[in-house]
């Protein structure tokens, strides 16, 4: 099932090191209307310090703050650990180009996931089959061409405006169209790659930007490697949209029932 | 009902301003176990940025890693403005002592809060009125004794061991002990004044330290004013707890019904 040559998002998400300044660059495949898509964004990141020589541990947690827009082509990542503890690192990355504004503010907690007393109190919500639901099609920006969405709750059927604000709650499998191994950058690029609440909840496509992105990692990389899957149960809710701006809340799972991620985020909005 | 001297909140978290670098100390009131508790060195970090002159807008996004313990006394605050927009900024802060590593790295999103289409999807839970309820007063850490906790789901009655694990949810009001009118600092020190999740699972305390703090505030500063309140309805769960950490999430609510504030964090447990 797996595809042999190079998958189009290791291409996209590559980075080439260097001291502290790494470079990635953007992604025709992986590109939103105004900029590359915030999830690609974050994964190069993310890329960056899992290939960096002094990374130890497995992620923990990743902050990813959209601060202006990125332009079409290459990127500088400023790599700065911050802290290094004996058991978890602290790491700093700074995004921008050509010695310009930082365009992107992110900040990254590594851990050694030592075996511990384990509990999940949460429980996977009912999911009907990946394979027996059609994957959604109507396909807008080039990022969006790259998943296979299938829809279990929250089908972003827009145009039918309604009077009241419609459930803003979304349940679907997410993996890449051309299947690839779930790892902690897939984990990291789906966090974002929900459609935004504020779609779901006024049923119309209104001007949109994630500020704000934090994931959690719940699986060491071991034994998420383990689970050996491509796609995930995605569910996304929001709780509140005021003075222009939406959080999200989600969960990623993997089929087999375990959480492997959870992510928040902020997002602007004009309506 | 409010006290017209200084509140030790305020005294605890005074900031002194430098260029770049600001000022400040541990308190003895605001102290765990083996360091500041945590949501007072987020709180005092974000007044640096709100009380800092080149500051515009309302707080939106906190999140702050703590890296380091942090040793009783003065620190100071490197202040960064890393990219400003016309109607956002983005800062990182990183907290120091003595010239040493970091000991805590945190970023922040500023926003002007302009108005918009509004939902609040999430609905307040049921609560038992503040007053109806005895304060919680078993207390352990001397920055317990600041607040006044009113438990509804959950209360922490540790001691009582069991075999499976227990509930991870809390229900509770909380207010400054002292009362305090709640803005903004006390919105960020309250996201990390619920006790640990695997405490409430496992009936027990056991060896536990937060490792990265997200909050994101729903209302303008002006708006949250104008709630005038002094306690909020606070929840928190956890949904996994695995390889030595545990995720939590929280909500607080003003009593009028509205959410004000959500948070996230990722804590290491020893258990």
């Amino acid at each position: 099932m797996l595809t042999k040559t190079q998958h189009l998002f290791d291409e996209a998400t590559r980075v080439v090191a260097g001291d502290s300044r790494w470079q990635g660059r953007t992604s025709p495949d992986y590109y939103a209307f105004v900029g590359p898509f915030g999830g690609f964004t974050a994964a190069t990141i993310l890329r960056a310090l899992i290939e960096h020589p002094q990374r130890a541990g497995d992620p923990l947690a990743l902050t990813v703050n959209y601060c202006a827009p990125i332009a079409e082509g290459e990127f500088d990542l400023d790599v700065r650990l911050v802290k290094a503890n004996r058991s978890s690192q602290h790491w700093c990355v700074e995004l921008s180009q050509g010695g310009a504004d930082v365009a992107t503010l992110a900040t990254a907690v590594f851990a050694e996931r030592r075996p511990s007393w384990s509990h999940q109190s949460a429980e996977m919500p009912e999911a009907k089959p990946f394979a027996s639901i059609p994957p959604y099609t109507k396909v807008a920006a080039p990022w969006v061409k790259q998943y296979d969405f299938r829809f279990i709750d929250g089908d972003p059927n827009f145009g039918a405006s309604q009077s009241r604000p419609a459930s803003a709650y979304s349940k679907l499998w997410i993996g890449d169209r051309v299947p690839r191994k779930i790892d902690m950058l897939s984990l990291v690029s789906m966090s974002d790659a929900f459609f935004a609440r504020v779609f779901h909840a006024r049923r119309e496509l209104v001007p949109f930007g994630t500020v704000t992105l934090t994931t959690y990692f719940h699986l060491s990389t071991e034994d998420l490697a383990g689970e050996d899957i491509t796609h995930v149960l995605a569910c996304a809710d929001a709780k509140i949209f005021n003075r222009s701006y939406q959080d999200q809340t989600g969960e990623l799972w993997s089929p087999s029932g375990k959480l492997i991620a959870t992510t928040t985020q902020m997002g602007y909005f004009k309506a």
